[in-house]
């Protein structure tokens, strides 16, 4: 295998040096050779580029440092709008404003932006994926004008790399790949698929910092709360009736 | 830039040669080193070689030539129950049984599938997307025993390619790339867009084998029909429910 693949990280610090609007866009058209959904490539990108715009995006990002850090921001949008507009000037009448059809191009964009991820990391360039995205949906719509049927899903912080980034840790194969069936893990599963990211000492650092017992109290009550999921959740929905995607 | 990203296409027909247990784990494994939400990894997959499950889990694709021909089928899930597992085992309380924990997690699942993908790609295996996949999420779930807080969001059809497979014409890029806001794109935008697919030799034939006077009407009222993406809405949303992902 490509040792590419093996080796690759997320980068959230970046260099003074531009990234070309011509090199952004030959990765884009590269990328839209990925796979898409009856070739419908349902799906579009927003640059941010501008720094007025970028400061008036950043709340929606909680101005986190991979986005103030990179000169480029690019919105991935699950987009009907443009097919539907083809669909209503060539006779044909769309049926695409429901909750399927959101999957499906939300499908396609995520598809799009790693596919897009993967060509601006061969090309050595540095990227960080900001899964606020889907939070602050209505606040980044508002900001990039989008309109009905495009509802932004994931964004990508892009810019050439400075210093070291560090390659995270990730769960043993066996945890993740099931045959057949799904096998639902035993207790003995877990602490085995767990044991060496517990053990981290950037792991035992987090549970001393937030004052808590075990990493798992990191994530449920520091970083991804019940609150703020359900919190979210609520925004999201309204969001998608908004977009005219559950009609 | 790597004329791979360039010129790759999906791929429906497949030879006999297998394809071994280990070069698949081998390939999964890297794909895992995609960026993840919060590297929680929160997706895993479902290996189907056996005949007769494969045969069971077919309805659901509805047969479609790729799922038939594929010697592996690979079926990528968003997936909170692990976590939670872990969670629960670590005195931490999760509260991820809602809307916008299920959207984090399929973009992990479709992140994952897609760096999948392009390392199966570059290894010389073909692949073909199965957007099936969400239409019967519960039939998926039932035959491959899914338990709650695991959604099935997209397939892949893998083997060693037969014969050739042709590439399909994508939209030109300013149709999906915008500058710092979105530009609705005006008739005559439109006119260009769609220029270039309408006039393809495969695109009149597609109008008149359908008895159609657009492309677009081929779209509208044979492959994506309204009564059928409000059908398969219903279904995934009341889906999303007994999965525990709508609490």
């Amino acid at each position: 295998m490509n040792q590419y693949f093996l080796n690759r990280v997320s980068v959230r610090n970046f260099s003074d040096k531009p990234v070309s609007d011509s090199l952004i866009e030959q990765m884009l058209e590269g990328a839209a050779h990925a796979p898409t959904t009856g070739n419908m490539q349902l799906y579009s990108v927003i640059i941010t580029r501008d720094k007025d715009k970028k400061a008036e995006l950043a709340p929606a990002h909680f101005s986190q440092p991979a986005y103030m850090n990179a000169p480029v921001i690019l919105t991935f949008c699950a987009d009907y709008n443009r097919f539907v507009r083809w669909c209503e000037l060539r006779k044909a009448v769309p049926g695409y404003n429901n909750f399927q059809s959101f999957i499906a191009a939300m499908l396609d964009a995520v598809i799009f932006a790693q596919q897009f991820v993967t060509i601006a990391e061969n090309e050595g360039l540095g990227t960080c994926y900001l899964g606020t995205t889907t939070y602050n949906a209505p606040m980044i719509a508002d900001t990039l004008c989008l309109p009905e049927l495009v509802v932004p899903v994931i964004t990508v912080a892009l810019g050439w790399p400075e210093g070291e980034s560090e390659k995270s840790d990730r769960l043993p194969v066996e945890s993740f790949i099931h045959h057949e069936t799904y096998r639902v893990p035993g207790e003995k599963d877990i602490d085995k698929f767990y044991e060496e990211k517990e053990n981290r000492e950037d792991s035992k650092k987090f549970i001393e910092e937030n004052g808590k017992e075990t990493l798992a109290q990191v994530f449920t009550d520091v970083r991804y709360t019940r609150e703020a999921s359900e919190h979210f959740s609520d925004v999201f929905i309204e969001f998608l009736r908004r977009a005219k995607f559950m009609e």
